[in-house]
């Protein structure tokens, strides 16, 4: 949009750097401005820095051999680390899903990022997931149980249900993060599918 | 917060990348975060791309040394414009405002950018805006009538103020954009202010 005013056209940077920001999820062109403009009048040395920081995670962030994370050394510390359970896989969507969980504390097995699910619609299959390295790796390490933590969608079902049929075979138990009601919600407010999940799931107390 | 994931704690590429992305504008942790993985996953070009246009737009534009507009070249393309009028300057905050203007279609003058209003209580004294520029300019160029089309706010109106009291003393007729109801807009949901001022700005029809 600045094109006659910076100087320069379809090319000039103000537009380009523009048009590369709308390119973002959630960036839309008034954001991708406004974040333009902050750029022009940020200190130098921030920009250059952003401008590294997007260099250096494509330069040195690689997939973990074992679990799929992202991580610069690989296996990834997590993998190496000799104080969690090998026995225990926890699979998941994605690397942004394996921090969530590791911020709670409360799992202490290792990790395998499918990095998606089975989404037939957008066609995109199980060849297209690490499900191939997930085998490779349970053929190669002692693994007792793997956890589902697929999100509760229907591609997130299908994909659990397929991972069973998968390792079930193999002597390997499999279960599902539990589905229900989140902590502080308000069943008045829920809607019908969670809270019938909710019911089905009950636990004695 | 991927540091013990990425394999480096405090120094490891993505936590390094979602630090500088919070530093933007509007950006929280959790968009950062996302903007984070979508450079991880999207094709290596367009992560390349983007930051060179971060590097580009700070090595290739600077501000014009007429209207303080920024510009790969200076003066920039609107001053050396021979079809605009010399005569009639529009003064704004930002060069957002001069887009802003220049897409109605509706201004053939040239401009003037600040590049902020007058704040006292944030510190900003019209030492720290373009007045001495302008004062430069208007002794040069042949200016008859500036418009101060700073912002409707108390910093705008006091910004177009001094602006009068800058140069009217050098025979130069100062005027104010209308202030009033957006078109679209409905009385009722105005605020009071507003309405205040469309009454006085009335004009006879």
């Amino acid at each position: 949009m600045p094109s006659p005013r910076a100087g320069g056209g379809a090319a000039d940077p103000i537009t380009t750097l523009v048009n590369r920001l709308s390119r973002l999820p959630g960036v839309g062109e008034r954001t991708a401005q406004r974040l333009a403009f902050h750029l022009l009048r940020a200190p130098l040395e921030e920009a250059q820095a952003l401008s590294q920081a997007i260099l250096d995670v494509r330069t040195r962030v690689r997939l973990c051999e074992r679990c799929c994370n992202f991580t610069e050394s690989s296996p990834c510390a997590t993998c190496l680390n000799a104080r969690r359970d090998p026995t225990l896989l926890c699979v998941v969507e994605s690397p942004q899903d394996v921090q969530a969980i590791e911020i709670t504390g409360e799992f202490n097995g290792l990790y395998h990022v499918l990095h998606g699910v089975i989404a037939p619609l957008e066609g995109i299959g199980p060849e297209a997931l690490k499900f191939k390295e997930l085998l490779d790796r349970v053929a190669q390490h002692p693994v007792q149980e793997v956890i589902a933590a697929m999100n509760p969608s229907v591609e997130g079902e299908a994909t659990a249900l397929y991972l069973k049929r998968l390792l079930s075979p193999l002597g390997i138990a499999v279960s599902r993060i539990a589905s229900g009601l989140p902590m502080g919600s308000h069943l008045e407010y829920a809607d019908k599918v969670t809270i019938g999940r909710s019911i089905a799931g009950r636990r004695p107390l």
